[in-house]
């Protein structure tokens, strides 16, 4: 599919990407970068990859480079290759917040770059290049991001690339991408660390009985809350002022819910706690879940 | 174990009561009360037990009567069965939130029975008879709260018998189950209906592509959000005043992360997402979870 790949920056996504273009030869040639030297020892250890200590180095003669660092290393990164990429290369990346990074690609007025931005809706709690596995995009949505979103050869072949990393490819405009995300995944993640807050208190004398007596309730929350706090910083600063917005609707809701409570009125909390019962069949229906009990959990 | 065990209403967590209890011969004979004629007749189907249309027939000669139907029905069960039952029947019931029942059950003076409440720390997004399956309880937490704690007689019975169910036993004073559930469980699920409602506004145009793309940060929530809506009524009404509390702790929380956002500051964000990942290890040390990514979901 190409004759050489660039990932820089290996970690959960990056290696993941690494494994399967390696497993399915999707490339002739494989370079990495990563500044830490760690993820490199290892990456290098595992697969028959080319390392590079020399970030502008990396990215010479390949046809697809994929940044796979955190949000606020874009800058810097794209600065340092920007001289160096090859004529009608495809500049990729797979960061969750879209519209900053895509000022900062524009503002560099970049020659015959094709840049065209990924989300592969896939992750888990850990990170590192150990954590990554071939099978982390199967049947996960990626979302692609052009400012021109006219079907190109450029765009097709990256559409290609991502289905055969296993993912089911749609496009959506970089503004829109940011405000749909906001919502489905961003809310959850402020939410989740804000529970995970209230509900250890290391002063509470209760601490040992709370953590014993985690209910699945609060289990959910404890794994999106532990996912890579880097990451997750960058994404809160990038795209604020969505989740600012779609915070304070939250906030108007838990009031909500709040004076139900505080009157004990019955049939408000009853009105309440049936709406929700039906978005789940629908996000059932869409495919994105089973419908067997706790997931099929054990 | 027993003679006679009385099931009053069989729904998810009593008919898997039941399951264990006929699996496991726990009990020579098991009569089941539920008002529901449909429930009645799936389990009439299903199992040897014998079903009653009189609530109070039902305990006549009992061992072991156990109240397995939503909070704000106990009153009237109690009404209903004071002068049916057996001297020295053990009562017990299933509900989530405990110190309003006690109360209840206290106010009724009842001569020459024991009264232990029993929480099993069980579930699933699914409600009703066919629902239940025996495994339910395996190595989950269930919780006896009574208001003398000195071991006796009943109380080792009632342990003996969630320990043949598969649960882990362990006492708490009703005060303490409640604040102890009111952050574990109660607390996680309001703010799931409150997520649920701001992500899904049918008024957005945007619905369709929000449900398409939940990423795993939703779809923990609508999983929780789908639960029963009286059972969770009832348990917001009857445990209101810890659940206002820690409400109210946790808007604390989340000003804390919407004024960081605010100010784009990122050492304060780093922290703050640093910090729940440790809990998360701690959740895990005590063995609720398990340390495979995604929960070992496919």
């Amino acid at each position: 599919m190409f004759d050489k790949i660039t990932i820089i920056g290996c970690g959960l996504i990056g290696s993941s990407i690494l494994r399967v273009v390696d497993k399915k030869k999707l490339s002739k040639q494989i370079n990495i970068f990563d500044k830490s030297k760690e993820a490199s020892a290892f990456i290098k250890n595992n697969f028959p990859v080319k390392i590079f200590n020399d970030l502008a180095e990396s990215v010479q003669g390949s046809d697809l480079v994929i940044i796979s660092s955190p949000l606020s290393s874009y800058k810097e990164i794209l600065l340092t290759i920007k001289s160096s990429l090859k004529k009608d290369v495809i500049l990729t990346d797979t960061g969750s917040a879209k519209k900053e990074i895509n000022k900062i690609v524009s503002n560099l007025n970049l020659d015959n770059v094709h840049w065209i931005s990924s989300h592969p809706i896939a992750g888990t709690e850990f990170s590192g290049p150990e954590s990554g596995f071939a099978e982390l995009f199967n049947n996960r949505w990626c979302i692609l991001s052009a400012e021109n979103e006219k079907e190109n050869h450029q765009l097709s072949l990256l559409k290609k690339f991502w289905e055969a990393l296993g993912s089911k490819v749609k496009f959506m405009s970089f503004d829109d991408h940011d405000y749909v995300l906001s919502l489905t995944s961003h809310l959850p993640h402020a939410i989740a660390y804000s529970i995970i807050r209230t509900v250890i208190n290391n002063d509470d004398k209760f601490k040992e009985d709370i953590i014993q007596y985690s209910a699945s309730g609060l289990r959910d929350f404890t794994r999106i809350a532990a996912s890579d706090p880097t990451m997750w910083r960058d994404i809160f600063i990038d795209n604020s002022d969505n989740i600012l917005k779609v915070l304070d609707r939250f906030s108007e809701n838990l009031e909500e819910i709040k004076k139900a409570i505080k009157s004990k009125n019955s049939d408000k909390l009853n009105s309440i706690f049936s709406s929700t019962r039906k978005l789940r069949k629908e996000i059932i229906k869409a495919g994105q879940e089973t419908d067997k009990p706790n997931f099929g959990r054990k």
